[in-house]
């Protein structure tokens, strides 16, 4: 079985020729875009077509629209800065040794003095911790015992009844009972990585790939094995055929929607074929969901778990970049790997906390929170498409940045000669986070020119200085 | 080095004389003791001494206090069953697969309608939780944003301060660094084991020993070696020094305070002994200190990290049997495996939930705590009193019930022909959980006549009735 290339649906083929008219230039700044009636007529397809992919293009910053008056390429300073390559890391498994670097990073993060562009956090204002705590506060007052009792794995059932509900837009045939709830996506991930694999055993992984998720396999003895990622349609299929061809693989971990730090989305027909392929090698995916709510364009990615009827797919998710990270609550939809998790889960932290759970049930029961997405979306989209800019202004020439339609995350290439390590420090010596690139491989040197920067904060003069600041470090170690 | 043998504290050596002439029937039930005076001139000890003496007792349920009156040789129906031998497990390490039979049982544990003594839990109506919600709505409408924001490792300042300030009591000089706090003591342990084993390493623990402890050793693929141990005074240090003289262990696990299920607790120089020991082989010590606030005598044990000088104890602790299962509040003293543990709990959960983490700081600064420990001791007391005289009346003769001094569980060894699964699935058609002894051992077939059960409730006429039940399933499967 061959990897399919991707195949873009329409309004991407549309969105696509807009955008390669306006790199190129036949478009320009400030210019007005054609109605939407007239594309529609021009390229033959519907109008809803041609809105989708307006939506699309604003969404990642390159056109805008004005009231009662229509779409426009937008100003900016210069063109968007282009893409890095395809990652091409050695095809070898490796142990992971990850930890002591992450320790480095992360301890600044918790300074509030430090500009927190490190960290893949949603700032505090853009979440809705006050209703929250409201409703918990409510739930803590009003039902004497609650939050006593150890909530036994599976976990919360009217939590996990709004997570099948929503389950169902995305048309996962997913009842309540396939759900675990979690500490966390990092715990579900965690569990998964227990369920199915074994000291030394070798998990694929993207390629670069979150750096919890390469302590988690460090953590439990197993090896890595990275595979070449596109920057905007993720994991290569058709060099994870080759590397599944040659080597035992215990499963393979994703992220296919917005994932950290590339930001990449797997196009639909990659998701099902991949989910072919796996099951051709009766071999496991866990499937780390965290971003997928966050997605830029007008529609939700559908996970791969909406292909796989056969329960090989162990689906993570998570609520804390979208509600509040500090209550802790994530789940995961394990499939066949159910009851094997479920002792897991209770031998590792016997249950997950009660109020917190109960508290994003009954958020989840009214339609704020899609409400508060919709907005949370939008202003991940604009401070996303203003870091950009920034760095287009700022950084060395030669730097490419990530388009991702989705999540709050850049990766940043610079030119080679500027060691990320070397920057990280400077930076935090003037008080700024950042990721630096090595954090985020098995393979030691590998990514030393790149940095991760998060759009979690809105927009201000404090940021853009702090973007300013790196830009004239970086142009110095260049 | 040879093991000493426990040398009683004077206070413990009256109680003995006491409690041995009630036994042999030199004191009779509903007899007058001496007074406090008397006795103090009598056996030439304080007067402070004699009381702790009575305390003890009282706290046992030997003797009982009437006010203006003096101590009383209580009344019951027949004298306290015999205790338990020592176990002998073989001495061979075993791969540990408890998991599938651990899930019979706890599957039963949500169920409401069924009777709770197969669990190791305290009654909500016992814990503070009204209290504690209040605590924690209040702070959760106060101030804005809490629990939005990770509570990164080592977790909320404020309570580990106040975990701080307790260890001061036992003499525990550990700041509030020395501490990361956990989701639950369960975490603590996971982490642990995490931090000083790899795969294939053989673990030392008391045998039986806790079903949770042997899941967690058997899903990180680390075999289990079981040390005989004594039903009064835990881990027999002969033998574990015989088995680090002949084989390779990567760390020992203990409860010594009110183990589970036993019930057992260290003698102070046994838990100097200890630490001597592994000290000289350079081995680190697991200490789940999980039920030591719950002493019913008139001190609390000092945890074995009261005498470690060098940071090899990992001691790990929780708010889940005193304040709040529900809330998921646990911590660890990890000493010199710190920066592994802290990096092993970001990649496992990455955080412990912040708002319930406040809401225990805060009732932690007042004196509240203490006075619901001091009530919540009499209760646990009062109440297995209550049990272990109902396993006397009803269980077949022969049945020997272990004697805790402090935690909330007896340990409780029928004829050999009753088989302990075959009883816990009559239970459960009866309406009642247990928790039968196999699941306590790594080795198939081990305390196949034994049950542990819970003396967590209220005493109530539900719970005798339970107990005269499981007492004559019990005769008919004998």
């Amino acid at each position: 079985m061959k990897a399919a290339p991707h195949r873009a649906k329409l309004y991407e083929q549309v969105a696509e020729r807009l955008s390669d008219a306006i790199v190129a230039g036949t478009l320009r700044p400030g210019e007005r875009l054609p109605s939407v009636r007239e594309l529609s007529t021009r390229e033959r397809v519907s109008v809803s077509t041609v809105l989708q992919a307006y939506l699309q293009l604003e969404s990642l910053g390159i056109i805008e629209t004005r009231p009662q008056s229509g779409h426009y390429v937008r100003h900016r300073e210069r063109l968007l800065p282009a893409e890095p390559q395809v990652s091409r890391p050695a095809s070898t498994a490796c142990a992971v040794s990850v930890s002591s670097l992450v320790a480095r990073l992360y301890r600044a993060v918790s300074d509030s003095r430090v500009v927190p562009l490190g960290a893949a956090s949603v700032a505090p204002e853009l979440l809705p911790v006050q209703r929250l705590n409201r409703e918990l506060a409510l739930m803590a007052r009003e039902e004497g015992a609650l939050g006593v009792e150890y909530d036994m794995p599976p976990g919360c059932p009217e939590l996990r009844r709004q997570i099948a509900r929503r389950a169902l837009e995305w048309g996962g045939a997913l009842g309540p009972d396939a759900f675990i709830t979690t500490c966390g996506a990092s715990e579900a991930v965690h569990l998964s990585l227990l369920a199915v694999a074994r000291t030394g055993d070798t998990i694929a992984i993207e390629s670069p790939a979150y750096y919890g998720t390469l302590q988690s396999i460090e953590s439990l003895g197993l090896k890595a094995l990275e595979i070449p990622s596109h920057p905007r349609y993720g994991l290569e299929l058709d060099a994870l055929q080759a590397v599944l061809d040659k080597r035992r693989v215990a499963a393979v971990l994703l992220v296919p929607s917005f994932s950290n730090p590339l930001g990449s989305c797997m196009p639909e027909e990659h998701r099902k074929h991949l989910v072919s392929l796996l099951a051709e090698r009766d071999l496991p995916l866990i499937e780390d969901d965290l971003y997928g709510d966050l997605f830029f364009g007008p529609e939700r990615p559908r996970p791969c778990k909406a292909f796989d009827t056969e329960g090989r797919v162990l689906l993570c998710g998570s609520f804390s970049k979208t509600l509040a990270p500090g209550y802790r609550v994530g789940w995961l939809a394990p499939g066949r790997y159910r009851e094997r998790v479920e002792l897991l889960k209770f031998a590792q932290t016997v249950a997950t906390p009660t109020l917190p759970q109960l508290a994003i049930a009954r958020f989840l029961q009214n339609d704020g929170y899609d409400r508060h997405l919709r907005g949370l979306r939008r202003r991940l989209a604009a401070q996303m498409d203003q870091m950009r800019q920034a760095i287009a202004e700022h950084f060395p020439a030669g730097t490419c940045v990530t388009r991702p339609t989705g999540g709050s995350l850049l990766w940043v290439e610079m030119p080679r000669t500027v060691d990320a390590l070397a920057l990280h420090a400077r930076a935090l010596e003037a008080g700024i986070s950042i990721a630096p690139g090595p954090i985020f491989s098995a393979q030691p040197q590998r990514y030393s020119h790149f940095i991760r920067l998060n759009c979690g904060n809105p927009w201000s003069p404090r940021i853009e200085a702090a973007v300013a600041t790196l830009g004239s470090l970086a142009r110095s170690l260049a």
